[in-house]
């Protein structure tokens, strides 16, 4: 059997589980006080190019969205985000549970435009009611989107514009970071998002480590207080070297740079072959999450041999299906996979 | 100038003022402990064909809202409501601070249709993922609805039945109750209301008294432990006898529904009016709200002698005004405003 | 029977009364938007010797308390207060159920001393573990106390100083804050508290109005964004000016003041009666609340002709209990009283 | 230099990590559906001798605090626990950031009595207040204690009778109950524990695994819903086999009382030294972390060697200070820390 359900599959890149094992039995101080920790804040100070950024190391994503997002916001302020954002859907109510609503916007294949940002905020300030009204007090994107899909570095750029002019933080939701990073095409860096984004967070779970996210913010100012609150959020692991050690293997040598280039490649290389036999793309993904329009034939003669999400409702005659693909994909398995298609 | 702006533009009808004045310097216990609120309790029960009914007496509506759908939720469930809401759009996310989303449902002139709630139930839980999502846990509407307009009695039954098989409550905002059940062609009583929803609110603030709401729930362990709620909710009075007070003249000699009479009488004249002046609805509302479209020359004539509400934004030839009558509205009023139509 | 339970058995001072009925029939627009909110505005802004202060109109006091403590907190933070503080005994959990703890300091007759707050916090600050623990944020401090008794004015400027080197935001709780200016004795006037409190509010529920509280900051900036914060609390009275005409009326020709006079007046006679027929005084309290030690046998006796409170649970041979007066209380029920003695 | 300042020092015990490793490319679903949760479940289950028991895993303690605590409370209630209890010191205003009040009891060395939580109980319904007030909806106990105390069978027995009665759960913090299962003389079996406590967890974290807690409920019916409240507290491993991996090996062959055992025999011969050189003990723990006065220039000279916790702040002449042994703590090193002595 074939798995191409999600990115999180497997434990960890073998590098990273190598030095978790390494360093197993060194003592050192509890909640992220420790030299890793230190050194892997600075790896990535230094792959943002921003020297003097804050970074927090913390579990999982939603806890990470819950506890920036509760930063970021005045009491009376609500997250806008696309209809399809993760906050929106998947995370159990995770955002409203710490007393804040998510505003949607219209989804473009996962992402949100500038202009339709600049335009909810204007009217909502024109709207003689706005006082008792949720306020738009943040944006929040993901990158790569729930679909898949990159935002350019103009469109990046555009956001940032319009949150800056209306004096709202804009959060990256970096999940996906490293596949995002490395697709084809892209012209948006790590130092790009560091530059444009207020606070993002660089995904390790899905990206190579056991857990963990790395949140950043190159203006530290804008996550005051940022410690107890990860506490009050359950969000501080006792042992936080294990996310130091984590990261700093990521961050050394390039290594997360290389499993999002390899998990891209497969991936691309499975769309070309979908594309090749004539399938029908969904929406054309170029990072590690891959959606085609399977007949439910086929739909249902692959799922012998290999597992995949269903994305939405099954169709009368076909259905959207996705495949994901990750640093721990074998070339072997795509190849099986194409075979079979 | 005349006044078209809201019905809650004065303070109480003068029966309700004076029986407040009569019983002034009277002592009584705190927090509705009194015989006033017992007997006003009583009364709402025999009006509502209720015997047993739990009611409690809150303040206003968004407190009101927010305590009971607090009180009804579990941590994990949402409430389902109309886009166009009341608590999705102008309580401040009252809900949401509350810990809990509003889960939005298409608005048809402020209502929504079972079949759109049954469907949006049956989806939820055929989505393999829907434990990482937030459960419709409620249902709340309003009537009449932010848009004047009203349930027949078919739909409602089919939103209860909806409801009950889903196993959540249906919740009903009745903060202009009073209008509604007056409106003409209408063929829900209250009686009707008290039967098939599970909690609802009967308004005072807008129907006749200073302020005040009266939850009703024909079934009290619906509400178990709701006294501390209210406190938690900052929503209990102090001298909760002017709450009783209040409710029991609203429900001696039909007063309440006499008013809700009074105001509807004069808004289908004015719509009349503005019919046969050849204006055109917005839509057609059978309560004391009525939206007109007006060209925005007339609109600007007519803001010379009366206040209303734009409602939306200025559109380039037209405008949707609204007009709100209520108890206070003086009938030599609603004839100088047809005179200048 | 005589009623001495609490400070709010009746409805509103007959003044009040008289002008709330004078203007009843007025039409205003909503939320405290009107002119009788703008004027009380004014005056309670002169009788502060605060030209700027912010002046905003809640409607009762536990939502008054959660709801300024919310907005002055940051989310790591937590309410320093007296363990007998109303917020952290009677108040349903009002203050955790917006998301933050109530750290308590030892009573004093209820009142918190300035050398403990400093203590609390410079302790705090050494803790090698304080970024795990909640942090001080702010100082509650009611005047009168829950015990009816006094800051002096030294005392307030010791609170005041320590709370500013500090830099928390002292906020005092003026529920019964007319009967505390109005007590023999006192150096504490309402332009000192406007000065040395960052927040505070002037109970009216209690002091001669139906229900309402006006908050106070002489530093507007000391709340931002707090109109949409209110809504959100559900505290916001859609009848606004309800509020401006009461609390105009209370600040006109000294009315609040004559109402603090005449119920410490005759709560000073109660005392000196129980004193002079040798009753213990459970504790010395200079306005309207009187706590006194009686006798099983006399409190059995007393309770067949009036109503009071027993404070605390009933002891073996003699209880405390509390005696109330207010702007209602008669002299010829105080005089039927002490002879009941 | 040697360390005895916590027991999560290092990372997990080599059994747990070397099955981590090999499993570590193997390929599961996400949140805790894979085959080994599945497994350690079960294996926790006949551990506890319930075979009917539910078994969730979480990461950490705090959130598995704020999560449980959250789930098994009304809005109206509140957490009994001693002064001295992890929820009310050091998790940051968790509990309260939920919405719930913790409700102190005194703390005997860190635990709470079965008659002083009756009389607690008791007297709160009794006070004519009480719906004003926070109600007790359960008992939260530490076991081992943050100060290393163990309750007997028979205090365990009164408590869980005391809760019954109350009908309010009873629930066991266990962060640390490797420890205390093993400790000499503790007649409080993992069955007993699973018995008398409606919910309870089994700390991972802080006895062999990287980090990991099981909140174990013999009645399943007591934690409705509680994956989406997982999940909603950000407290949900994507990769949840980690989770399964590690307590089933810690449950296989009985590593985690192995580990206990371990710990608590190092601690004990410690405890002897410092009995034997003439230290006072601060209290007299029989678990892994033990707690001593030491003369200030010994601590002074000790800290030159070894690292340790003081316990509250630095006395004059004296100190009391915590060491803590663990699964990791090796002989020679305490060998060496007598020498010290």
């Amino acid at each position: 059997m074939l798995h191409f359900d999600t990115d999180y599959m497997e434990g960890a890149h073998p590098q990273v589980m190598r030095r978790l094992f390494e360093t197993n039995l060194e003592q050192t101080p509890g909640y992220g006080t420790d030299a890793y920790t230190a050194h892997a804040k600075e790896l990535i100070r230094q792959a943002c190019g921003q020297p003097d950024a804050a970074v927090h190391f913390l579990v999982g994503g939603t806890q990470t969205n819950a506890t920036v997002i509760d930063a970021l916001l005045r009491h009376h302020e609500g997250v806008l985000a696309a209809e399809t954002a993760h906050i929106n859907v998947h995370e159990s109510g995770a955002i409203e549970a710490t007393g804040h609503k998510v505003l949607t916007l219209p989804s473009h294949d996962g992402k949100v435009q500038a202009d339709e940002v600049e335009t909810y905020i204007r009217q909502f300030y024109r709207d003689d009611t706005y006082e008792h009204m949720v306020a738009p007090g943040m944006l929040y994107i993901s990158h790569p989107t729930e679909y898949g899909t990159l935002y350019t570095l103009s469109e990046l750029e555009a956001l940032s514009r319009v949150c800056c002019e209306a004096n709202i933080p804009l959060y990256m939701d970096g999940a996906r970071l490293g596949y995002g990073l490395a697709a084809e095409g892209t012209d948006v860096t790590l130092p790009d998002i560091a530059r444009l984004c207020d606070v993002f967070y660089i995904g390790g779970t899905k990206v190579g480590a056991l857990f963990g996210e790395a949140v950043v913010s190159a203006k530290p100012s804008r996550l005051p207080h940022f410690f107890p609150l990860i506490k009050q959020h359950g969000a501080l692991l006792a042992k936080g070297r294990l996310l130091g050690v984590q990261f700093e293997t990521l961050f050394t040598d390039g290594l997360y740079f290389h499993i999002g280039a390899h998990a891209v490649r497969l991936a691309m290389k499975l769309k070309q072959a979908f594309v090749a036999k004539g399938y029908r793309l969904h929406l054309d993904s170029p990072t590690n999450q891959q959606f085609v329009c399977l007949p439910n034939d086929t739909l249902d003669r692959l799922a012998r041999h290999a597992t995949f999400e269903l994305w939405g409702p099954r169709g009368e005659w076909e259905s959207v299906v996705r495949f994901v693909t990750s640093w721990a994909t074998r070339e072997e398995d795509i190849d099986k996979l194409i075979e079979l298609l």
